[in-house]
C-alpha cells in the first residue's frame, strides 16, 4: 500500500525523439556517456547497455569535428534518443543537427555571436530538435564589482548564489525567446543540496519549461548515490523536475538504477517488484539479511510492480507482511507467508524461500 | 562553498545518558545492534564498532529476561548511551531501568494496566530515563468499522493512514503526560516514504518533542540507502528531525555511515573530507574513477572538513576546483592543482594523486 505521490508543477512538454518531457509524461530518466564520443563501438555499446537498464534519453559530450563525425552512425545504432552536449562552438551544434540528434544541450550565451545562435536556433526549430540550457554552479560567470565598492563577503556570495544561477539561465534563455525558441528544458545544478533546491524553487515559478535535475560532481558512486537521492527527492517532493540524471563517477548505467529507485522511492514510477525487509535485531531469530538477499535475488527480471516484505521479527513483521503483496515473517526456525494480506502457509526456516517464490509466481 | 542549511523546528530537549536529543543539539545519528543481545561479548563488540563509525546512540531489542540480565555487563563496556527496546513486558522495562540504560523505548499503550505503566514511568523518572514512543505502520491498530456501516476503502484507507499513525502515537503520548511525564522521544515510520513525511508533518504541529526520524524496513543496503536517503532528507531539509536512524538489512556500521551522508549532503554535519568528483564524459582524458577513489582512499580518516575537488574537464572542473579548498583539473595528460581558488602547480597526470595531497597536507 502506497501513498500519494506528490502533485506535480505544470511545465509545457517537450518532445526528445519519441520520449516527452514535461506535461504529463513519467518523469524520464537519463544518462550520459563515459565513453569517448569518437569510440562508436563503445558508445554504443554503452548506449545499449544504459537502455538495458532502463534508461530512456542519453547524452554525449560533442568537444570536436571528430566527435560530430561519429554520430550518424552512433545515431543508427541507438535505441534511445540522443542529446548532444555542446560547448562554445555553433558549428559543431549544427553538424550534430545534421547528423539526427533529438536534443542539445547548449548554452547560447556562450556563442558569442547573435548570427550563430539564430542558425542553430533555427536548424533545431526545422527539426522539432529542443534545447536545454544548463547552468552549474562551477561555471557561473565571476561577479563584476564596480572599482569603488568592496568586493562582496563570503556570506553575500554564499546568499546570492540561488539567484545568480537562474539569472544565468534566464539570460540564456531570453537569447532564444527572442529567437521564438520555446522548446527549451532547463536545469540549475551545484554539488550543494540545499543551494540546488533554492535555485529550482526559484526557476520553478519563472518560467513554464520543464525541468532537468541533477545534483553535479556528486562523488563516487556510494556518497553520489546518497547526495543525489537527497537532492532529487527534495526538488520531485515538491513536484519539481520532469527528467532526472544522476551523476555518478563511475559506471552511467549505475546512474540509471539509482535514478529508478529514487523515483520508486516516492512512488513516482516502479519498475518491477519492491522489496521490504527489515534491518534485524537482537529479536531476530533466522538469518534474515540471506533471506533477504535470496529474495532479491529471484526477484531480479521480474516486471510486476508487486511489493514483497520479508520480515524477521513478530512485532512489525506480520503487519508488514500483510500490507505487502506477498511476505514471510519469520520468527523460530519457521515462518508465515502472506498472500495479499492473509497468511497461506506456515512452513519451516529452510523451505520459506520456496514458500514464498511458489506464492509470487502464482501471481 | 555551502548553502545554509535549513531552520530547524524548535523541540524540548531530552537527555539520553551524555547525549542530548532536540533543542539545539546537533541531530543525534543512532542505530541499533543486530545481535542477540544475550550474547554480551558479540553485542558489545557491535557496539564498539558502531562507536568507531561514529554512532552516537545504540540501541538494544529486550525481548526476554536473559537479555534484560545481560544489560549491566553491556553497559559497562559500552562506549555510547544504551537505549532498551522493549514490548509488551512492563517487567523488562524495569529490570533495564534497573540495570542503567539510558532510554527506553517503550509504547505504553501496549502494557494494559495503568498501575504497571506508572511503575515504569515513575522509574525513568527517577532516573531521568527519556522514553521514545514510537509507531510503525506496520503494526498500527486494525480499523474497526460498526457493523452497520461498509469497510473502508483501498483508497480511503491510503489517505487516513497519516492521520491514524499521529492519533496512535498521540495516544501513547497522552499516557505519559497524564503521569506527568515529558521526558519523550517521538517517531512515526512507515517503509512508504510519503506517508512517513505526510505523519511527520501532522505529529511535529501538535507535539513539542523531539523527533527520531527512520524509514523502516527500508531494505538491504543499496535500495534501502536510497529510501532512506529521500525520506530523510526530506524531512531533516524542512527542519524536522532530532535524530536519525537509517535501518538496512545488514551490517548496522553501514546505518551509521549513511546517516552521516545524508546529514553531510544537506550541510547539517560534517565529518571529515568531502570528495567532489565528475562523473565524466566523453571530455574526459584521464582516468578519473581511478583518480578519485585513490584521493577518496587518501582522505580516509582525516578529520578536517575539507572540500577536494577531483575534476576531469575544462568545463565545470576550473570552476568546481575553484571552490573547492582543494583541488585537480586533469586536461590532456596533466592537471592543475587548486589550492583555496588558486591554481598552484601544473604538473604530468602521473603526478596529480601526490601533488594535490601534498597541498592538503600543508593545509
Amino acid at each position: 500500500m502506497t501513498f500519494s505521490p506528490p502533485s506535480r508543477r505544470p511545465s509545457r512538454p517537450v518532445q526528445v525523439g519519441a520520449v516527452t518531457i514535461g506535461g504529463t509524461a513519467p518523469i524520464v530518466v537519463q544518462s550520459m556517456c563515459s565513453t569517448d564520443t569518437r569510440d562508436v563501438a563503445a558508445t554504443s555499446a554503452q548506449i545499449a547497455a544504459l537502455a538495458e537498464a532502463g534508461c530512456e534519453l542519453v547524452r554525449l559530450a560533442v568537444p570536436d569535428r571528430a566527435a560530430a563525425a561519429a554520430l550518424p552512425e552512433i545515431l543508427r545504432q541507438s535505441p534511445l534518443p540522443v542529446v548532444a552536449d555542446i560547448h562554445f562552438n555553433y558549428r559543431l551544434a549544427l553538424a550534430a543537427l545534421e547528423a539526427g540528434v533529438h536534443g542539445l544541450r547548449l548554452n547560447p550565451g556562450n556563442i558569442r555571436s547573435a548570427d550563430k545562435v539564430r542558425q542553430v536556433a533555427r536548424a533545431a526549430q526545422e527539426r522539432g530538435v529542443p534545447i536545454r540550457v544548463g547552468v552549474n554552479a562551477g561555471s557561473l560567470p565571476p561577479i563584476e564589482t564596480p572599482p569603488d565598492q568592496p568586493p562582496p563577503t563570503v556570506q553575500e556570495l554564499r546568499a546570492g548564489l540561488p539567484d545568480r544561477l537562474v539569472e544565468a539561465a534566464l539570460g540564456h534563455i531570453r537569447i532564444l525567446q527572442d529567437l521564438d525558441f520555446e522548446d527549451i528544458v532547463v536545469s540549475l545544478k551545484a554539488f550543494d543540496v540545499p543551494l540546488t533546491v533554492t535555485a529550482n524553487r526559484l526557476l520553478a515559478r519563472q518560467v513554464p519549461y520543464p525541468l532537468h535535475l541533477g545534483i553535479t560532481e556528486a562523488g563516487l558512486p556510494w556518497a553520489g548515490t546518497i547526495r543525489s537521492a537527497v537532492g532529487l527527492g527534495l526538488l520531485l517532493f515538491e513536484g519539481l523536475g520532469d527528467t532526472i540524471r544522476v551523476s555518478l563517477t563511475g559506471d552511467p548505467v549505475e546512474e540509471v538504477r539509482v535514478a529508478y529507485e529514487v523515483l520508486r522511492a516516492l512512488n513516482l514510477r516502479q519498475c518491477g517488484p519492491t522489496l521490504i525487509s527489515c534491518p534485524t535485531c537482537g529479536r531476530t531469530e533466522v538469518d534474515l539479511p540471506a533471506l533477504a538477499r535470496q529474495v532479491e535475488e529471484r526477484l531480479q527480471g521480474m516486471q510486476a510492480p508487486i511489493t514483497v516484505a520479508v520480515m524477521g521479527c513478530v512485532v512489525n513483521g506480520p503487519g508488514e507482511a500483510r500490507e505487502a503483496d506477498f511476505g514471510i515473517a519469520a520468527g523460530r526456525g519457521q515462518g508465515a507467508v502472506f498472500r495479499h494480506g492473509q497468511i497461506v502457509r506456515t512452513v519451516p526456516e529452510d523451505e520459506l524461500l520456496q514458500a514464498l517464490m511458489e506464492e509470487i509466481e502464482r501471481g
